[in-house]
């Protein structure tokens, strides 16, 4: 419990308009995107300024209370989860964008700005921002930072950490520092590289200088129908061996595909697996990109490719594309969406195996792919009314990361580690690189107040700290499906 | 004096032939390609394994012995300088290419392969390394994560960091540790980008996985000439504007022309500002791009376009260009060569006021830009006969960053700040910023072992730290001129 001397001074900050303290309207805060876990804060602060955010943190700094700093909520990974000591500050308020720079291509804005407000900022002028979170529309560029947010357009335009320059950033003592440089390969350390993606761990960034890019003048979307997925798969090595770069490289299942259909009805190919491929650029190079890529698919057994007729057709496909998640539901009563990362040649065994594991475990398994980019959304469906199948599916999900780590990828993609994948941290990473990511933590947050009990391993949550030791947990399926 | 009991240890780990204690020898080791400063150390150790190194580190830390990495000695900031107490740890004999996976686009090799060999090894499969300083043929992958170096492509392509994916790295007190991850966004946080520049502060990689690229089908240059260096500069933002990305975009005044012609006599227009533009893809599309380009600098006024016909006339081009350091040597008897970043559109004023600067001190300046990046490369000329006027070149090259830093720019674009410009880092950053970069050194590095006094502003090098207060001191052309 908050002392009543803090609650004031906290209240002095923001006014009173700014704090929450009423149990009902915490109940908002109590969770992200990943509803399986609720906690619900002791207070939440929506600050306006860098100048309330220094103060909260203070505060929080000399009464060593946790902080969460929070976006939009829409995080899969229960990043922004309070603890039960914790507040929440809530950064919706900071949502101004500050100043456009078009000459140098940057815009600065502040953290609560929403990632398609940034494009729709700039679009006007003939720019837009790449990185694309299925959940753009409603997610925050803060938030983003913290997750170092993906999306299907990231094979060519890379993360976030690509695309923002400079931060101001509150530290958990209150200081404020400025991290990154509008200059490349500025000197001294590469802390923007470090804070873009430390989920809330290491402070609060108050305001980002950002590139825009110009956009391209043309955008094509092919749709290639296969009668395999590793026909698909293979399309996609072939075209990034051939030296091109699209814009994005997706893979649908069957399954996917049907559960599109029965939700937007995108009129998608009924085959076994689709690959969606987008191409940007001067349109000339598009159209001659084009013509290679369709060759490629052909070669590989496309039996039908699709060229999207017009812009209407183009924001079809990705509708049923970024639904797909969503969908589901249509195929069965609960799942679970799993994020993991695979070497883009392990793709063939790594889908032999899960297929064989599913089998085994008697539960359907669709997917859907960033193929480019290796990374896997394999969707477990099952039925929580069949006794004994939820548990069975969160053991299988929990299993498809240790195949993903054992192919020498990766335990997650976009959706972070939070505090849904911290134990499974143990087993991506050996017990020094741990404790040196852990050195780092205390060099930000020496009192360990910045979302802590998040993205590493602790004893209390995981246990001793062996390969494979995940803290199962149940996962609520309807909190998952929005955002992805 | 390293007591005989370490010489014995140390010696024990590489045998007699890895390390060298001869005053002789050791002068090889006593500066780098900044060779004003000149430090013998106390003892030179070549390991060959990862073990060794971690053996060595160990011994360092137990007697907190100072050592500092080399790899082939041609940075131009003194990072590989000796401290007066320090061993060089050389890494030159860690020169093997480990693991060549071309399906996945990546090569594991040690720090002491040269960065040409790299793309030499991959070539014979249509593959390059994207990086190249024109030190290339001599300088090494280690020495390049160290430095986060950069070269003409950049702009296209990105620095070492965007290149490098996983290296093996022995921490100052000997522990192992694996940064970065092969798969794309890995949880936890992004330490390999703190590592790539950090300049030998926080440890010694000893093996790294990087990116190969598809070698493009076509590569073409084009030499434009102006009557002005703005209308050159005006080209390249015009370029860029245009939703352009090409592989290159450099431009020489006219004494670095005049230089490079009497150099190497690569047939440049006489003109007062060269651009010289590299597209490089599939050829239909570089064909519709350096029309596009070509138009746009005729639009700014270029009197004459020309196209490198062949692949011996674009070498030719980029001998020229390479060269035009070294060359400045036909101008004038001694030179200093700069290197600071701007924001691109401030090309403008910023050169206005370092020609009246320049005219002020009565010294010719030269200048050559990777344009593209806004990274400037002054070079003054000046004549060491001349009383006085060698510490008016070297006050002159100093306030050329001040301006740079003024203008949003950086004190350093490519060369680092190792030795020579640790005292302007209090010129570029507020305190809380540096001492935020400090805490993530000791969390790396709490006996301050690893290349100690380098990087960070030292109050025993640079007293009080006031901005602009740099320490001068004199540099020697001859050994800056070799490599950029």
């Amino acid at each position: 419990m908050l002392k009543p001397s803090i609650v004031t001074e906290l209240s002095q900050i923001v006014g009173t308009r700014g704090m929450i303290m009423g149990q009902s309207q915490l109940q908002t805060y109590e969770c992200d995107g990943l509803t399986a876990f609720r906690v619900p804060p002791q207070a939440v602060l929506l600050p306006e300024t860098t100048d309330q955010v220094q103060r909260i943190l203070r505060v929080c700094h000399r009464q060593q209370i946790p902080f969460v700093a929070r976006g939009s909520g829409t995080g899969l990974s229960g990043g922004a989860l309070p603890g039960e000591d914790s507040i929440v500050i809530g950064l919706s308020r900071m949502n101004r964008i500050l100043n456009l720079d078009l000459p140098n291509q940057q815009i600065t804005v502040q953290p609560g700005v929403i990632n398609a407000n940034v494009t729709a900022a700039t679009a006007p002028h003939g720019y837009f921002y790449a990185p694309d979170p299925s959940s753009q529309t409603v997610c925050s560029i803060g938030g983003n930072i913290a997750e170092n947010a993906g999306g299907a357009h990231c094979l060519k335009y890379g993360f976030t950490v690509t695309h923002i320059l400079e931060m101001t950033v509150v530290l958990p003592n209150g200081d404020l520092v400025t991290l990154g440089s509008r200059t490349p390969d500025a000197p001294g350390y590469d802390l923007a590289g470090v804070f873009i993606g430390s989920e809330g761990t290491l402070g609060i960034a108050t305001e980002m200088t950002i590139r825009i890019m110009r956009k391209p003048e043309t955008v094509q979307v092919i749709l290639a129908a296969f009668d395999t997925i590793l026909a698909a798969a293979q399309s996609v090595s072939d075209v990034i061996a051939a030296g091109q770069l699209p814009a994005a490289m997706e893979i649908m299942d069957r399954l996917s595909i049907e559960a599109a259909e029965l939700s937007v009805h995108p009129n998608y190919p009924a085959c076994e697996a689709l690959l969606l491929i987008e191409l940007d650029g001067p349109e000339a190079e598009v159209n001659l990109q084009m013509e290679a890529v369709t060759k490629i698919c052909k070669e590989n057994g496309a039996w039908e490719t699709r060229l999207a007729v017009d812009e209407h057709a183009r924001l079809l496909v990705w509708k049923g594309r970024k639904a797909a998640f969503a969908a589901a539901g249509r195929l069965s009563p609960n799942y679970i969406v799993q994020d993991g990362v695979i070497p883009r040649t392990s793709l063939p065994s790594v889908l032999e195996k899960l297929n064989a594991m599913a089998a085994a475990e008697n539960l359907r398994v669709t997917n859907v792919f960033h193929a480019g980019d290796g990374n896997l959304h394999p969707i477990i469906l099952y039925d929580r009314d069949h006794p004994g199948e939820e548990e069975r599916a969160i053991d299988l999900s929990l299993r498809i990361l240790d195949v993903c780590v054992e192919a020498g990828g990766s335990i997650t993609g976009e959706h972070g580690v939070g505090r849904e994948k911290q134990c499974s941290m143990s087993y991506m990473y050996a017990d020094p690189d741990l404790e040196t990511m852990q050195r780092v933590r205390r060099a930000f947050d020496p009192l360990n107040i910045a979302n802590p009990e998040k993205l590493f391993p602790t004893p209390r949550l995981c246990g001793e700290r062996t390969r494979g030791a995940y803290a199962p947990h149940p996962l609520e399926a309807s909190g998952i499906a929005e955002v992805f």
